[in-house]
Order: C-alpha cells, then structure tokens, then sequence
C-alpha cells in the first residue's frame, strides 16, 4: 500500500464559489478532510467547502488551544501552540499511513498567511504534500467593493494590523494601495495611523467579504472599538503627478 | 429589454483547473466573451478559459496596438494604448446596449495589474460590472513550487521590476517576502539587485507557473537575457531573531 498524499487546498475568500474545480475535485475523493478551528465552531474554511467534500470522508477537526487568558507572546501560549501543530501533524501523518489522503482546508491561499503553513514545514520533508492556491481575502474583497487593487509600476503590500504604530506608518507613507489584514483589536490603531496619513478618507472597510454577513463601508464610518478578526482595510494609492498608462500585459 | 453586465473574469495563473466555479459558471452563460491578446496570438487568459465557454458565445478579440517600434514611455505608445482601450470600452457598450451579457477574460485577477482594469474605469459608471476574483500568479507559482509565500507580522510586497534599481533596492532591503513581477528585459537589473542585497540565492525563478510549459528553478540558474514576461521571482523573508510562531487565524 502506497503512503497517502497531503493536499493544502485553498477554499478562497468565504464564497463557496470561489472554490476552483481542482480544489473541489481533490475535496470530493480525499478519504480524510482536517481543519482548524475553535472549540464550539466548525471555522470559515469549511462552511466554504462542505458542499463540496467527500461523504464518506472522515472529519478531522484540529482544536486550537483555548488561549483567552494567555496573550500572544506568553512563553505558554507559544508552547500550547507549538504542541498543538506537532500533534496535528501526528494525526495526519497516522492516516497518511494507512494510505488515504488528508485534505487540509485552508481559508484563502494556503502559503498566504495561514495555519497550514505549519503543517507543511513539518511534513512536507517525508510526506508528499501538493498545494492547491486559492483566492486571497484582499482579492475577494477588492471584487465585491469593485475597487482596483493595483495598476502599472505600483508595488501592492499586504500588511498585518499587528504591526507596531510606527512601522504600519513606514510602510503606508509610501503611498503605494495596500490591503491591511489582522485587524480585530488592532483595528483602532491601524485607523489612526491612516488618519495621521492623510490615507484614512479614501480607504474602505470589508468584513467577512464574499460570504453572506458581508459589510462594506468607508473606512471613517466604521466604530474604532468594532471590528472583527475576519476583516481588511482596502487604502488605494495616492496617485503621483499626471494618470500613467500601464504596460499590457501579455 | 435591459441593458447586459459586464464580467469581469479572473481565470487564475494558467491550469484550466486553477478557474473557480463561480467564473465557469459566468463563462458559460456569457453572450460575449473579450479577451485582450497580441495579433496572432489568443492569449494565456483564453487558453485557461477555452473550455468553459459558451459555446454558441461571439468571440470579441481586443488587439493590443503593435508596438514593437516604440517604447512604452513614447507618447505615441501612449495615445494609441489610450485610443484602444476606449474603443474596445465602446465595442463591448454595443453588446450591452443588445442586452448582451459580456464576460472579459483576465489572467490572474481582474483588479490586480489587468488590462481589465482600464475597462472598469471606464464602463462601471455607466453599466453594470461585476468582478470574479481569480488567483493571482504569486500565489499559483509558490504552490507550484511548494514554498511558503509569508506568515506572522510579516508584510508582503508585490514588486514590479519596471522600477528603477535604487526603489527596488529599497523595497528589498526590508527583508520582507516578495514576488517580483513584469521581468521580460528587467530581468537582468532585478537579478543583479538581489544579487547586491545578498538575497538571490535563496530566491526561485517561476516560468510560466501552472501551465504545462512550466519552469522552476533557483534565481541564480537562471540565464541573465532569457527571461519571459509570463514569470516572476519568489524571494523568501530574510529570518530575523528567533523562529515566531504566528498568531493562528481565525
């Protein structure tokens, strides 16, 4: 019996439709489907897929450690979460041996950012792993508000809200477009920053983008304290002398 | 009889495959397909897009006005790039006016550095448009090549490499991951400033990533004067203190 094969399979934005055929392909054979999420809940990735998984696959949910009263730099919480990785690799490579395929779900692309990450640093060593990318958070959300993203010889960075106050200004003060993600309780800060910019009135506001509960609002018209984690902010570039024309591109 | 919409389609970095549900579903019904390519040529957005279409659906060919003799920077280049775009914005308000349906083809993502885009500036405030997102070539090649894009408070860059050195130098210096984009002729210059910052390699070139013509392989084999436009270089972050674990998402 051949040893299975890892698939990190990027479900995009939130929209079940925005899942690609080969996602949904890989979705509908693998024997094994695992995600991450929190106690209680079944996470964005899967409400993405469901429709599109294996009946008969088995489900492997993979529990973060619960961590409210830990912050993100405690040596604990660090430690919890190191242990929860190695044994979320434990169990997949256990079905992995028993010859089925694990697919991993992973919300937008699954090297952009996510937890996946993790699991295929450990794994892709011994264990054959195939990524399938997906949709990025920015690039749903930038479709749904119908904004541009970027044009011509503009650099596009992503930037987490996370960041402290004076490198999210560093790296805005270029004036190049930008999406800020993480933001949740950086939410307020990051706003302020956009503000001291000049940045803040042009930007716009997307929660949840592409799934059902989706909100888009100027920036200056969202609360400070009301954000959520599944968010990002859309900045557009601050456009220098005269409008050029782009390169075609072919 | 009502007006048509305008789609604009994004079908992802080149695999058929990589085409998302919800852009199959548009390509199937659409009156009219547009696709931008060179004379002589159908595209790369058209070959990702062949299968899904409509079969019955007019086939509306935009040509890029041949160029060959001036520069980009030419200001005849740019008039006859400017007259293009509105007269293909203009082909495509007829079929709308019909009550046609029609559906733009775009490689990667509609707002991400496309032709489409000069279109929606365009046609989206007097006619109705809708975006498909699609996945961007950064992130079908990292999948491709099996190598994390970013994690953590990591900001991530796309860089053009139209740009000269001294800016791509200091967008580079941060350490930060990076795909660099539009090499072609700027492949030389780009190489040699990774080269400077000590940062070409551990850097990958992507050559048609996704498509059955695919190349992968380390920056630094990479023959400086053989680049192609369809490729772009992943530079991984440069490591600073300690391995971090990142915040998990959710």
């Amino acid at each position: 019996m051949s040893p299975g094969t890892v698939f990190g399979v990027g479900v995009g934005p939130g929209d079940p439709e925005l899942v690609t055929l080969k996602a949904a392909n890989v979705l509908g054979r693998a024997r094994v489907v695992a995600y991450f999420s929190k106690r209680g809940k079944v996470g964005n990735a899967f409400a993405a897929a469901e429709r599109y998984l294996n009946p008969e696959a088995e489900r492997l949910q993979l529990i973060y450690p619960y961590t409210v009263e830990l912050s993100s730099s405690d040596p604990r919480y660090v430690a919890a979460l190191r242990g929860f990785y190695a044994d979320s690799a434990a169990l997949i490579v256990e079905r992995l041996a028993q010859g089925s395929d694990v697919a991993v779900l992973c919300e937008g692309d699954p090297l952009f950012y996510g937890s996946y990450l993790h699991l295929h640093l450990r794994l892709s060593l011994e264990h054959r792993c195939v990524v399938i990318p997906g949709i990025t958070s920015f690039a749903g959300c930038a479709a749904r508000a119908g904004l541009p993203l970027v044009s011509t010889d503009r650099v596009f960075s992503i930037i987490p809200g996370t960041l402290p106050d004076e490198e999210l200004e560093a790296r805005l003060r270029t004036g190049d477009p930008a999406a800020i993600i993480k933001l949740g309780r950086n939410f307020g800060k990051v706003q302020r920053v956009l503000q001291r910019l000049g940045r803040a009135s042009r930007a716009t506001y997307v929660e949840r983008g592409t799934t059902a509960s989706e909100r888009i609002v100027p920036l200056l018209s969202q609360a400070e304290d009301s954000s959520v984690y599944f968010s990002l902010i859309l900045v557009p570039a601050v456009e220098v002398g005269a409008a050029r024309l782009p390169d075609h591109e072919h």
